[in-house]
Formats: structure tokens, C-alpha cells, sequence
């Protein structure tokens, strides 16, 4: 049993707008992903996330997005894979950077939003973007949404020279493909606390999941997304890490 | 006699606006300040900078500014130094970052425009970009302004651990104190080649210059500065280069 | 008795960030200062906002700010009088267009923060402000602060043919210049409501304050600044409204 | 015969950075195309560019964009319909509120790049960019590329109670439906200008064009995009302009 690294998205205050309870959540996950200023961030709250994260003890990732603030880089934007390229690369520098000053290093990448969803669609993006890893430092692992058929990533990221990690989540459903289920669904998003941890369970135990249509569902799950939003998602965070603690000590 | 590093402003292009000879005026110095997107370029713009700077053997110094693309940097923010501080972490490691990725390095810093003139005239920001510095790599020169009492500049990199770089201009007049004449004044800018050649010779000799009152000005100069905008401008850096290749044969 | 209009910042969302409790607010106030993109606020809040502030028969007033989103348009920047005059034409134009198409308009402009107390420092500054008010529309006043001497300020308006309203702080202590103390100073911010109010009806009654060093101060005030942060002083704004109402009715 | 309007692109110069040859091509056209500061130029290129269509009688559009500046909005962003209408308002605001202090007005609406490409590909997003046309002023006519059946535009036009003009292109090949013929085929671009005048007689006459596939193709021209890019396409413009006025003559 491989008990997946529990990351969460963070530092994504910008200015004068706080957003997130990185102070609550940080203690109990494994990895931080840190944005990076082109949908969220900025110079100042980066480098106080990562004071944070080292303080913890907390693996830190480059968590790049599209250059879109005003869309919290939620938006998919036409780019070119050279163009997602380098725009990965002077995220994961920025931070990079920071990360030196404070005498830390960075240790993943996990694109954002639109782009994080983008590279899962489509190959040459994801191609783009695994140039940008390589071209860094080909030993940080790319998080990528698992899915039922990792096959492809696996044997692009061997041709390409990087390795991956698959994210999967405890609090949403799955379509038979390993898709997460729209949110416009119902019963796309789990709210009730013990339902996400049995999912994070299964997930740790490589149990398969039952997808919206009752099928089984198995996937690969070095990482899960968890949320540090507001004390709910803290919360179902802390009962998550418990258990995986319970599971270890089985 | 040591002769000045000549140092260039490159990779100001942005998007779909191109700005300066980079290309032209690279094969004739021997320092690339870079652009870091805060006043100019872009994640693209500057890795094939930095790709033509290292194809060229020239050394690679992140060029950081206020963010004011608008601006392109030229107009005072009155940023607190921790806040400078933080600007200018970001951008060097953006560009450490694309560097990095294109298999070389950084070699130095050198703040840009506003920037530049008011950490000359405001040592608490001056002290904080020194922060900066020494928090990413203390090995990195740190370009200021040449004037003629370069003591204070001195000791305050002596007590951060920083090395100084001081910088002159061989296109522009300068007032008795060391500072550089104002544009508005007549005579300010030199705009014929003997002239700055003339005074590029003088610099790398260790010679007074005369200031715009007349008086004899000591200068130090580890590095100066020449500009890629035009033809006119290039063919000043040409002929600086060969004045130089001269001197070193002699 | 001319009681002053309460108005108060608006609007100060951005994209994915949330600020402010505007519809809290809006109910007790006579003017909505909503910030038009550059400082704060995005197209979609400034059309939420504008039909907040409609919908409860609020006057709109564009609350432009230098280009910072980063710094909430609070850092000073060195622009021209001239960039400043086109700045505020743009802001004002683009939420007078959203005012449009709300089937509303524009009654006022107030400058924002580190533009706000530039103009008051800078009368060539002013003066390019008050070129972009009478261009756009003459009649639309601007709001500007109140100081013990507004004789300047009213000389200049009469002689640009634009109309000032002076505003007033009742949560501020002003030193004996009518300059605003500084909030590092103790005592410079006042927490208590009641010392609020009284500060409020004294401006509307024209009575003098008193000033830090104990002197009367006599201020213009047509329109007192209030604020939405939060849950104390969206009460401290209703009880100003209250108490203003009694004067009214007395 | 209708004489198609010739309009250009112009005030794409953005801060230090220049583009175009607005004043060289103002004289030759009858409609600009201004940029609104979100793809390109800022609130000091605006005021210029207005003052100079003014100065010349050319009517003014607001080209309103993606907020991208780094990609010139050339790249698509998924934005919503109510987000496309709102991203629209501002623009056209903050351009017709440069118009106003420039004593001149807004006359059409011409969206740029990517966002103008998408709305004619998505019924959605064009209904969007009405709804923002129709509450700004709905006498401001609407441009739109040009297709082999403008029936559905039109009919959604007519239900929206906006105007369009729809716009054709004298330097591009069209397929058979009337779109533009992809950049990469060979024979996409006219570059020879007697082809390009050849094709803006046919369409002032309306004649039909010979689309690639060697159909005849006909094409509502109510308004005939120009460039204003270099000599070259500033030549065709004359040329263009000049065979126009023989017609109009004849």
C-alpha cells in the first residue's frame, strides 16, 4: 500500500486580497502547491507561502497557470505548447528563486486550472509542458489527473524523460473513463465528510472506485487534491491525514 | 587598467511589439542585462535571449524592474524595500529559471530604470535589493551607479556580503558629484562617436573625466553601460569595442 | 447645516477575490466610490456594483487609481500630470459606460488612494485631474481633501471651471494643518464609535475639531469618507447616518 | 452599388513600445479601429489616436479584445457570454470616454483578434457582445466578418435590435462557405496589389469572388478591412482608395 501525498493549493492571495487558510491547512498535508503569480500570487505572498511550507516541512511545487488574474487562470487561453512552455518555466524559476532565498528547493510541478485541465486533453500541450520539466530539471514530478487508462501519460513521460504522479480526488465522482464527473451533475461533488475519507481510503488502498454509472473504476493515485478553502475542507483534511495515519499504523 | 565590462539592455520586446537590435549588438559586448516581464518581455522573449546571449559566450544578467509594463518601468513606485526585495527575487529566479532550462546561468544583477535610480538615491532600498541578492546568491555582482564617492555604496555591500559592480556612461555628461546631467540640460547627452569613444578610453584608463562645471571627476568603473536601440547606437558600441581591443593590445 | 453626503469605497473585488461588504453598506450611504479596474475590481464587479448602488438610488462616483493592481493602487507612482489626466479619462469613460448600459450615470469622480494624496500634494498633478474632469464633463465635481487652507484648491477649480466637493474623515484625527494624522502615530485612527459620530456631526454641524496639538480646526466638508470593511464600521456608517438624521429632522 | 467603408486597425502602439503606421494610413481610410487598452494601447495612445481620427474625419470604432496583452489578444480565451458582454462595455466605455473629452464620438464596434474570430464561430458568445452593444447603444453598428450566409446574423441581429456591418477582405482568399482560406495553404494571402484591388472592386460592385475551390462566392461587404501594418500595405490602401473614388465617379 502506497498512501498518496495529500497536496493542496496555496498562496493564492494576491495583494490586497486574501484568500485561503494556508496557516490551517499547511500542518497537515505533504505538499504545497505554491501559484506562481500568473493566475494568483504575487512576489510577496510567494515568498511568505514558502517560509510557510518549509516551516512545516512541506514538499513545495510550482503551481503555474495561465497569465490571467482577472480569471484566476480558470480560463483556457489558445496558447501554443511553446508558449505553455515557457510560461511554465518562468513560474517554476519565480519560484525556484524564492524558494533558494528562503533555503529551501522546489520538488514538483502541478499546473493550474485550466491549464492543469488543458494538458490532460490534449498531447502536444502536455508535450509542451513536459519540455518545460525536462528543460528545468527532468528529476521534479509532473502531477497529472489520473485517469482509467494512464498508459499514454506513462509512455509519453518515458519517451520525454520526466516522471509523473497521478492525482486523483477524494471529494468528487468519477465518469467511467476516470473523468471527473461535472459539477453541473448531481452527486459530482461529495460534501458529506465520511464519504470523502472512504474515498480517500479506497484510493490509498487501491480499491476501485465506483464511477456514476456503477462500473468499477481503478486508478493510480500517487497524489490527492485536498482544499484548504474554508473549515470544512480543513477539516475533511484533518480527518483524511488521520486516517491515512491509521492505515500506516495497521 | 581594467577594462570595463560593456553592458547591454536586451530582451525589451514584448509580445507582438519588438524592441531594440539585440542580434545586432550582441557579437560586440560582453554583459546582456535581460529583461524580466515586469517592465518588458515575456516568458518567450526571454529564453531566446537568453539563448542568444549564451551563443555568443556573453554573460547573462537579469535586468528586474517596477511592475509597470505601461511604464516600461521608468516611473518611481514607491515600493517599501521588502517589497523590492521581493520584486527583484522573483525576476532574477524567472530568469535563473529560463537560464537554467537553456543550459546556462546567471551571472549578475542589474535593477533597471526606476528602479536603478531610486535604490541609487534611497540606501534602505538599496539595502533591501542587497537582501535580495545575498538571499538568492551573494556570488552575483550587483550593478549601481558609479559616482564619485563610492564609499557608502561600499560599505554598505561590505557589511551585506555583496559584490558591487559600478557602472559609467560613456554617452552621457555628468555633474561634479558623479551623478549623470540631466536630459534636459545642453550638452547632457553626448551623441558624437568620437566623444563617447573618447570617454569610454578615459574610463578604462582610470582618467578624470571633466564634469559639466568643469571640474576633474574620478570615476570607478567596472562596467559600462552602451545601447542596442539603433544603428547609430550600435555602431558607438563597435567602435567602444575596438577602442578596447586596442587598449589591451597596447 | 449642510450635511455632508456619506460616501464610502465600493466595488474592490477582483475576479476570484472577494472585498468589502458593499451590499451590507449601501443602504446608509448617499455615494458609491466604485473603482474602475486599475487599482481593484474587474468589468463584471463594476457592473454588479453599479447596479447595486442604482438599485438603492446610491450616486455613482468613479473611483479611479494608478495601474497597481498588485499594491491596490496605495504606491505612489511617478506619473506625468499628463499620464495621470489620460488614466482618470479612461476609468472614468469605462465605468460611465457600464453606468450606461445600467440605464444609469456618473455623478462624481473621487481619485483613489496614493492617487488621491498625490493630487493633494501636487498641484501640477491636480491640475492634469481636473483637465480630465472638465474634458469629460465639467459639471461632474470631484471630490478632493478637505484641509484647513482650501483656498488654493478652490482658486484653482473656479479657474479650471470644474466643481470640488472636500471631504472629511470622522474615523480620522487631523493635525492642525487639517492634514491627516499618521496612522503611526497614536491616537491617528479612531476605533470608538461614539468618538466617531461626534466627529461626524461636528463636520456636519461645522463646528470645529480638534486638532493633535489641541488647536480648533476649522474643515470644509461637503461629503464624509466611510468605509464597508467590515462589521464594525458598516455599524459605525449606520449610526452617522442615524445621528445625521436626527440633525435633519431637529 | 454601396461602396464598402475601408477600416483599419490603429492605436496598437502600447507605452514605449510602437506599432503601426496610424498617421501615414488615417488619411485613406473612413473607419479606425481603435484598440481599447486590453490587447493592446493604453489610456495616452488612445487620446492621440482619437485626436487624430478626429483630425482627419474618420469615423471611430472601439476594437475591444481578450485581456492579453502579452498575446496581442490573438488567443482565445474561454470567457462566458456574460463576461465577453462585460470585458465589451468597459472598452467601449473607457474609448468613448476619451471620444467625449476629445469632442467627437464612438461610431461603431469592431471586436479584435481572437474574440472577433470566436464570436463569429459561437452564436452564444456573439449574443453576448449584442447584449453589451444593445445596452450601450444600440445605434452603434456591430461588425462582423462576412460569410456566404448572413441570414443567421442577421436574424439575430434583427432579434437583438442591433445593427451590423458585415466586413470583407480584399488581400485574403475565401472558401466556398466564405470563410477566410487558412493562412498556412498557399495562395491564402493576396500579396500582389492588383489582386487586392481587383478583389475590393469586385466586392464594391458586388460581383461574386472566385472562392479557392473555384465557386463563385458571394459576400455582403458593407465595410472592407484595410492594414496599416507597413509601406507595402499603406500602398494598397491608396490604391484601393483611389480605385474606389473612380468608381463612385464613374
Amino acid at each position: 500500500m502506497a498512501i498518496p501525498l495529500l497536496n493542496c493549493d496555496m498562496g493564492e492571495s494576491f495583494g490586497n486580497w486574501s484568500l485561503g487558510m494556508d496557516a490551517d491547512v499547511m500542518p497537515f498535508v505533504d505538499c504545497a502547491n505554491i501559484a506562481c503569480g500568473f493566475h494568483a500570487s504575487d512576489p510577496h505572498v510567494m515568498r511568505r507561502t514558502v517560509a510557510l511550507a518549509a516551516e512545516h516541512g512541506v514538499r513545495i511545487g510550482a503551481h503555474p497557470g495561465y497569465p490571467d488574474l482577472m480569471g484566476f487562470g480558470r480560463r483556457s487561453m489558445a496558447c501554443t505548447p511553446e508558449e505553455a512552455e515557457d510560461l511554465v518555466l518562468y513560474q517554476v524559476g519565480a519560484l525556484a528563486g524564492i524558494c533558494q532565498a528562503e533555503g529551501t528547493r522546489l520538488h514538483y510541478i502541478k499546473p493550474h486550472g485550466a491549464l492543469y485541465n488543458d494538458m490532460a486533453r490534449d498531447p502536444a500541450l502536455l508535450e509542451g509542458i513536459m519540455r518545460a520539466v525536462r528543460a528545468y530539471d527532468a528529476s521534479l514530478p509532473l502531477m497529472l489527473m489520473s485517469t482509467a487508462d494512464p498508459a499514454p501519460s506513462r509512455e509519453l513521460a518515458a519517451r520525454m524523460g520526466v516522471t509523473i504522479w497521478f492525482e486523483t480526488f477524494a471529494d468528487r465522482a468519477y465518469d467511467a473513463n476516470g473523468h471527473l464527473a461535472s459539477r453541473r451533475l448531481p452527486k459530482a461533488v461529495h460534501h458529506d465528510q465520511a464519504t470523502i475519507v472512504a474515498q480517500a481510503v479506497a484510493l490509498a488502498k487501491g480499491e476501485p472506485l465506483t464511477a456514476m454509472d456503477g462500473t468499477a473504476l481503478q486508478l493510480p493515485s500517487d497524489t490527492l487534491c485536498v482544499h484548504g478553502d474554508n473549515p470544512e475542507s480543513v477539516a475533511a483534511v484533518r480527518a483524511i491525514r488521520e486516517a491515512f495515519q491509521a492505515l500506516e499504523q495497521a
